[in-house]
């Protein structure tokens, strides 16, 4: 039941909205094409892990009355979206796919879910975290190829856009859990500049980001937008701030390269497409600068080079007491994988967790000063298409990254930067994503550049 | 069942512990006289929401065992310390004085509280704060005055430190809770730099902080330390550092007086003791600088002279999703004063909280900007002697802050400021206490200043 990605073409709403006037279209019938969807595509998908159809329903038939009377909340009014079950609404519960977390149902909305509420936007369903956003998978499937996975820890946020499912839905980000499950997935993602959407009341960490999936870019911005003017970002922070529309094509003049730790080891096949895409970019008259070129984009480089550690351990350590105490209060609470993590940050001492903080600030520094080389950079989104992965073998040690590896995606974490990810290329038959990553506070920015590389570039296809 | 201010005689813990050595004291005996102290005072002011008697005892014993072979874990090994009942302990329940907790008991340690237990301390009970850390009262009384107030949040932390019940407890911050009680109170307090010991899972916001009260500098330093050095500072936050003991004192060379939001309103006697000890430090060789005497203080007055909004505004936007859930789960859960924050700011829109970031942001600078101007700043730490308050009256309106006016703490609150108050004055025999505030991370610095003030001032008593 999987649908090849050569045949696939996004869901998308911003264009479906502009019938909801006239009646030509409405958001009832937009959701219940949405739920026709979900009832053929998520038995294999597997991408949700609750589905609210009647309050969604009803919710879907207000937002057409508004419509109607020519007075919708916002541009996402009636939109059915999905959230990572991460986070709290007050109609599904939220379980974390953490056996500690079973059952747990607050009956609130975190303050980016009471905001999509506002804007009008139909909160359809829960979609499947890796384990408290880690790196221990849930049941979720590729859509474009059901033995490999969707990517994490947002798999299920990606994979329901990816599916048609829904025309976003809400993911998070610590390391690599927006844009590399979107890169695998087919999706349109924005990776918040850190702070930009308000995280609510969930627990976090000093590098977690929300920000939305979506088939189009228009869809990830507008959502991302009414988000962000009515819950702000997070505490002390001003917040994404923006025009309510996809931002105007923004041409760039230069944009730096970056290979990431990550290059060494991304599949060729993926190298050969990107390379591709550059060249088009170089003949539609984009300057290419590259770590050879610049000794800023060498020091960028060098700068991001641990970039998979600095995350890891900064986010280990940040997690360490919340998680001890859900392993206390429930000893067979935890994965394997999450108790693993647990123990490797207990060993951690505070002055290797300031060596962390003191290396991500250096890099945000160097970021920082290469903000005049360049419009943005760009990179792979992740190394390659999503990898196979059949699930643990019992009594064998277990399989390091089964969501995929962050290694293009520790950067912009590290940097607190936005990035955009955009599905430029195939690689076999399988989606793989294009960045462009910005200075802090540059998101419209960043998504005003995707559009002009959107509008400008046709998409790449390579052999795997 | 008061003593009388000028009596007291402030219980200390880091010279006891000279004696654990050699059995001429022990951790057991220490918190058996603590015990005794409970007994006869709390009865009348009512500082502890629950007491952990038999696991207090028990760690005491081990304390005690520790220090008999020589190997304490650190200076504060065996020191019996309270903790607000806003932060979790694995021991006691955490109910913030608010109906909608009651009962709450997650049977987790908060990170600081894991800390303490790490250093040998004794976990003694849990203090009073006024509801969620807000304005509306617990049953806490003066402990030099029981028709007065403690002040709040922190009521329970400071009356029990001021009632000898224990040598340290922690408090926590975000407008004024840790430092004015503390003043009311006659503790040494310290509001640490914004994120300096790490505030653990509890709900936080952009300016909430840890520090503790105690009865003399060198206990708060040691706990403040002793914390840290285990779990650092808050997310993202390199945390407290300095030395294990109380800093050496610093002999200042120039302070800026400031006048703040609250110096015309502040009572007459509390100004004449404060100006007889500008008087001490000016024989003492110390150079003042006000407002009249350089533009960049009068710029740090102006910047901060809405500092009560500001905070407040920030603060209350922070709270509004976890506080609506929490009303909406429990429609009787909240105070009527808590519900009346929680509306104010849930008619706040996004643009007047940015506004207010940007308030903090720019006083902020304009703070940085004294920095080579003087050694630090001083003040009053609370207008005057703890207000009278005697309970809201049915049928009447609320009295605003009934816990004492903030208008001296909201500045190094939007400052991040570390500030450490000392009970330098006396006015009509309660009281006042005078602080010294410093530069982000200038926690051990304002802790070296004010060791060289109380030792070279004498302390200042007026009638009222």
């Amino acid at each position: 039941m999987s649908t090849a990605y050569s045949d696939y073409k996004p869901l998308t709403f911003h264009d479906a909205a502009r019938r909801f006037g006239d009646g030509g279209d409405t958001p009832r019938a937009y959701l219940e094409r949405c739920l026709e969807t979900i009832a053929r595509r998520e038995p294999i998908v597997k991408a949700l892990t609750a589905i609210n159809e009647s309050g969604a329903r009803a919710a879907a038939d207000e937002s057409t009355a508004r419509w109607k009377a020519g007075r919708p909340h916002s541009s996402i009014d009636g939109m059915p979206i999905g959230i990572k079950d991460l986070l709290e609404t007050r109609d599904m519960p939220t379980e974390m796919n953490c056996v500690a977390m079973k059952g747990n149902f607050p009956e609130r909305d975190n303050a980016g879910v009471w905001a999509l509420r506002q804007a009008g936007a139909v909160i359809l369903a829960k979609t499947v975290t890796a384990e408290l956003g880690g790196s221990h998978p849930g049941p979720t499937t590729n859509p474009f190829d059901p033995t490999r996975t969707p990517g994490g820890s947002s798999s299920g946020s990606a994979a329901a856009v990816g599916a048609n499912m829904m025309p976003a839905a809400i993911g998070t980000q610590v390391g690599g859990s927006i844009i590399r499950p979107a890169a695998y997935c087919g999706n349109f993602a924005l990776k918040p500049t850190q702070g930009g959407i308000n995280r609510g009341e969930r627990m976090a960490t000093s590098m977690s980001t929300h920000g939305p999936h979506a088939g189009c870019l228009a869809d990830m911005w507008q959502v991302a937008i009414e988000q962000a003017k009515r819950c702000g970002g997070d505490r002390g922070s001003l917040g994404l701030m923006g025009p309510d529309t996809l931002p105007a094509a923004i041409r760039p003049g230069r944009l730096m390269v970056l290979e990431t730790e990550g290059w060494p080891d991304a599949d060729p096949p993926a190298k050969e497409a990107f390379a591709k895409v550059l060249e088009q970019l170089e003949k539609a008259g984009v300057t290419l600068i590259r770590r050879k070129d610049h000794a800023f984009v060498e020091a960028l480089e060098k700068a991001i080079e641990k970039g998979r550690a600095v995350c890891g351990g900064i986010t280990g350590w940040e997690n360490r007491w919340y998680q001890r105490g859900m392993l206390d209060a429930s000893p067979d609470g935890l994965s394997e994988r999450a108790k693993t993590a647990l123990f490797k940050a207990e060993a951690m001492t505070v002055d290797e967790y300031r060596a962390s903080l003191l290396a991500r600030q250096q890099a945000q520094t160097v970021h920082a000063m290469t903000a005049s080389l360049a419009d943005a950079a760009i990179t792979l989104s992740c190394p390659g298409p999503a990898p196979l992965w059949a699930g643990d073998v019992p009594g064998q040690p277990l399989a390091p990254r089964p969501t995929g590896d962050f290694v293009f995606n520790a950067p912009s974490s590290m940097l607190f930067a936005p990035v955009v990810t955009m599905p430029l290329m195939s690689v076999g038959g399988l989606p793989v994503g294009v960045q462009l990553m910005g200075q802090q506070h540059e998101d419209a920015r960043m998504t005003g550049l995707a559009r002009w590389v959107c509008e400008t570039l046709k998409p790449v296809s390579v052999a795997a």
